[in-house]
């Protein structure tokens, strides 16, 4: 049975010897002290070991079930979702004019990770409520606020996100859901929806479900979509629950994996509904949700990364297998354990240096999204924007592989359910494919993040990777070698990336496309590379003022060098696919497939 | 519900393009006419894909079941094995003098391919039994192949292979079970194994183990080990079953994939046991099965990519969704299909241009075999055992990955259990670990295979790729361009790779080891580019000629254009890594980890 340990040392480095919240001027910051953030990692990472991990692999072997129209949770979620609830965990991030604690993004980004990496099917529940409260925050009146989130928050409902119909996913403009004006500023929603997340359940009072659907006579495809909010049970003017709405689970889906999470396939039927934002602008709201959605999705692919890596490595130092080439490290015994042999080791190291990077990466982030919302730091917020598709895409595709890679430590054990080792890449394997599918996140990079504002906020990522380095060189010859100069290297591959889609896309754009995973994942190794670099700064000052563990930062430094002279050189790769451009991937005709 | 269509005219192109099997000196080789291959891999596509295919999705979903010391195997699955042995496929390439079609291994091999693809875990019920089989035709007395070899050529009776305790794997040295003899030839056999694929199951009158056990008072670790031969009923003199002997199924594993296979864990309680071969030499004769088992577990690779990717490709035409960026497609369609998208091509391509590059490969390395066993090459001997850990490592792994790929393209319904992309990946998942874990693979070729016989196949192997690009270069120059500079630089990273394990790896062996992922995956590129641009001579030679369709011909150009510039330079990748050595990768203290 696979167990988990919140990373709350990593954590607490990353926010205050990398970061260093506390000197950050962004309103709430100033609250942050290693004290206080240790104390919430501390409550947060008990919870999830003790309460929600041990749900992991109860929700995968029971799953949900549906009978007579009601959906029912594995054994024990109900519990522990009212544990999560009483601890006020569901709010953090939230408004305390809503019942939420006000506390920064990144301090949520840090607590949601080891929700996710303890039991990522039972954190959708609370991830999608999170999600709908926050684009009714965003573009919902007043009154709606007042109505809904002050229980969205708390979870005492919660919410879900509509979009997905059965013969339309990507190219929502094909979406057939109607939405009928009653006269009375409501609308009547007649469609069927696929995937629902969280879409029906026995864990909350009320399902507030957020819709895509067209208005009828509106315009035709995407700029016709509007947004609605609607309950699963009407609301009452005084806030009680009144009838059901014209809204139905259909059937729940056998997946893959996330089997703790009811995925369902849901009905309207005429359900009253009511305009979110305004008409037609659908897409707009929507993407309020879809891109906090994606940064969560990244974060998921690291945090299944961390638990299976937990698991392997103390899989590796167990389970004696074999002997060292260089001597036996283990005399007494009958063999050494997995963790002497170079490719296990080799193993090993891929996941650690991915996932510390990985973390770090997901709270800088964080740290721009509180920049963006709490100082309104434009430049911040055109950052994040770039590089959400990399942090959806690329650390879910390597988050991925990390736990096949974990899984594969344990041999054929790992193929084995009742080791656990299968369901954490099973779950895992979602966070590839929903919130938009890796190569929609590869084209929303490509296609139209890195020319947004004129290709200001790509510019503005290189010269903040120049500027460091130029910053930072000349100190220290091992540093310089072993961090800036794979740094240098791999940021003048993904330039010269860039240069080539800029020169070769105009006159064709599938000469951009065709190599826009290749930019993803290139993009992707830089900004961990740039991350790590910084980590070692941290690491060496640590060091320096010999403050703290120094086995811990010596450790950060040892990883790090491996990151950057055996990962980050990927870029090249990625450059000379990027450089081959369109014609051998579109030369064939589909039909001599 | 996917489907699987074999792949004959691909697989007669290898057979009688690119390798002209009928110009071969190897007996048996002369009966290969395409006619005559034609006809079987007709027969052969027709019993897979009508009977085999679809029952694949329904050994998933109902997997195997014990009840009272009995293995049920899914519904439909003794019919459809009733039919397999009715049309001899089970003795295809078995002597005849033991009842089997004498047929070289090479028509074997692609007829397992089709069994693999169409489903992977009935197949391993007859697969198994061809192991055992051999094993005894290679190693057995006279009695012993009379006793046992027409029944297990026939499949009237199956076979298992014993290594794997619960505490050991890869290590069989520390192996616990116990052969005590018995005075009378026979011994008693008792331990307890476990992961016995098809070791217990109702579609069999018996059931044939071979089980490695040490001789009580034998020397110490893996040189103690010997191999028995422990039938489930006795056999008596005159060939009918006698008593059931102490050998009995404790429990069966619930595992991630291959649900239709039983997986068991076997008790010996003082089983009979007769030994196959000489005493303490078990592991020699085991690996007769095990080089079998290892190119066919590399098969199961392409097989599994190659089912994937044609349900993918049938999706990615068939899917709507979006428009195709340089103008609509499909202008009367409500949108194009998926295929437009440049990334989704680039996946397809990625998928079909590993799958035909493996297939080669995989069919070049039977021919070899059938070179060794049937002419005594000792040349082709040495090439296939040096590359058998590559067939077996890198087609699992990237098989697996390009499994990942083809449920990608299904989007959110990938994830959905009903349209059995997910089966295919989570039963690709096993062979990655199976017959040797990957990294076990990997050190094999590094640790053993390169320095073998002095390092003599190795040197031969870059002679015969030197050769080939000196002979063939300088007649056109597209195809020295796309094909042979590109097989010229990787073949180089290979040999500066080789170069620097000889340089480092004496002064420290992890200098090598921790390179040895790295190194299997770059000689499977190479050879892939071999294999690539040999089709790319036998298309063009083809076209020349006039003969066939020549659209065939110019897709397999085009496909090999894209391996040769998008996936083979992954070897320089693989260079750099290598040559930064054990340092990065041993450097943290196991307890820092």
């Amino acid at each position: 049975m696979p167990s988990y340990t919140a990373p709350i040392k990593d954590m607490q480095f990353v926010l205050h010897n990398v970061l260093n919240v506390t000197e950050s001027s962004i309103p709430g910051y100033e609250e942050l002290e290693a004290d206080f953030t240790s104390a919430i990692l501390e409550e947060a990472g008990k919870l999830t070991s003790e309460v929600l991990a041990p749900l992991n692999a109860v929700g995968d072997k029971e799953g949900c079930r549906l009978e007579n129209g009601v959906v029912y949770t594995p054994k024990g979620f109900k519990e522990a979702f009212a544990k999560v609830k009483e601890g006020g965990w569901t709010g953090l991030d939230m408004p305390e004019q809503y019942g939420g604690q006000n506390m920064p993004y990144i301090l949520g980004s840090a607590v949601g990770e080891m929700f996710s990496a303890s039991n990522q099917a039972f954190t959708m529940y609370q991830g999608l409520t999170h999600g709908a409260a926050s684009a009714i925050l965003a573009h919902g009146s007043d009154a709606q606020k007042e109505t809904y989130l002050p229980n969205m928050v708390s979870c005492e409902w919660t919410g879900t996100m509509n979009l997905t119909e059965p013969h339309c996913g990507t190219d929502l403009g094909l979406m057939r859901t109607k939405a009928a004006p009653q006269g009375d500023g409501s609308y009547k929603i007649t469609g069927q929806k696929i995937f629902i997340s969280s879409g029906e359940h026995d864990m909350a009072d009320n399902i507030i479900h957020l819709v895509l659907a067209k208005i009828e006579g509106g315009p035709e495809g995407i700029k016709g979509v509007s947004l609605f909010i609607v309950p699963k049970f009407m609301v009452n003017d005084d806030g009680s629950l009144g009838d059901r709405n014209a809204v139905s689970v259909g059937s729940i889906e056998e997946k893959m994996g996330i089997h703790g999470n009811s995925t369902c396939v849901m009905n309207y039927d005429g359900a009253v509904g009511y305009l979110l934002g305004e008409e037609h602008k659908g897409m707009r709201a929507m993407f309020t949700m879809m891109n906090e959605a994606r940064i969560g999705v990244g974060m998921q692919g690291l945090a299944q990364a961390d638990v299976a890596y937990q698991n392997a490595l103390a899989y590796a130092k167990d389970r004696l297998q074999g002997r060292a080439v260089t001597g036996a490290e283990n005399p007494d015994g009958p063999a050494d354990p997995l963790i002497v042999h170079p490719d296990i080791r080799r193993s090993l190291m891929e996941q650690k240096s991915f996932i510390e990077g990985a973390r770090a990466f997901i709270l800088w982030g964080a740290n721009l999204i509180d920049a963006a919302h709490r100082s309104s730091d434009s430049a911040a917020d055109g950052l994040i924007s770039l590089m959400t598709p990399v942090i959806k895409g690329f650390l879910t595709d390597v988050g991925y592989d990390m736990t096949i890679k974990a899984q594969q430590i344990y041999g054929g054990h790992g193929y084995i359910e009742e080791w656990g080792m299968s369901q954490f890449t099973r779950d895992a394997r979602i966070a590839m494919i929903y919130e938009g599918a890796n190569g929609v996140q590869a084209l929303d990079l490509v296609g139209r993040k890195l020319a947004q504002d004129g290709g200001k906020h790509v510019m503005a990522f290189f010269d903040m990777i120049k500027t460091f380095i130029k910053d930072n060189a000349g100190q220290d010859a091992e540093f310089d070698k072993n961090f800036l100069e794979p740094l240098k290297a791999a940021s003048k591959d993904l330039q010269s990336a860039g240069m080539y889609f800029m020169q070769n896309g105009m006159k064709n754009p599938n000469n951009a496309l065709a190599g826009s995973n290749d930019f993803m994942h290139m993009f992707g190794h830089v900004c961990l590379g740039y991350m790590w670099a910084r980590m070692a700064i941290a690491a060496r000052q640590a060091l320096a003022d010999k403050g703290g563990d120094p086995a811990f930062f010596e450790s950060k430094l040892a990883t790090g060098r491996f990151y950057m002279a055996r990962q980050l050189p990927a870029t090249a790769l990625h450059l000379t696919r990027i450089e081959t451009g369109a014609q051998t991937v579109m030369a064939l005709d589909s039909a001599n497939f």
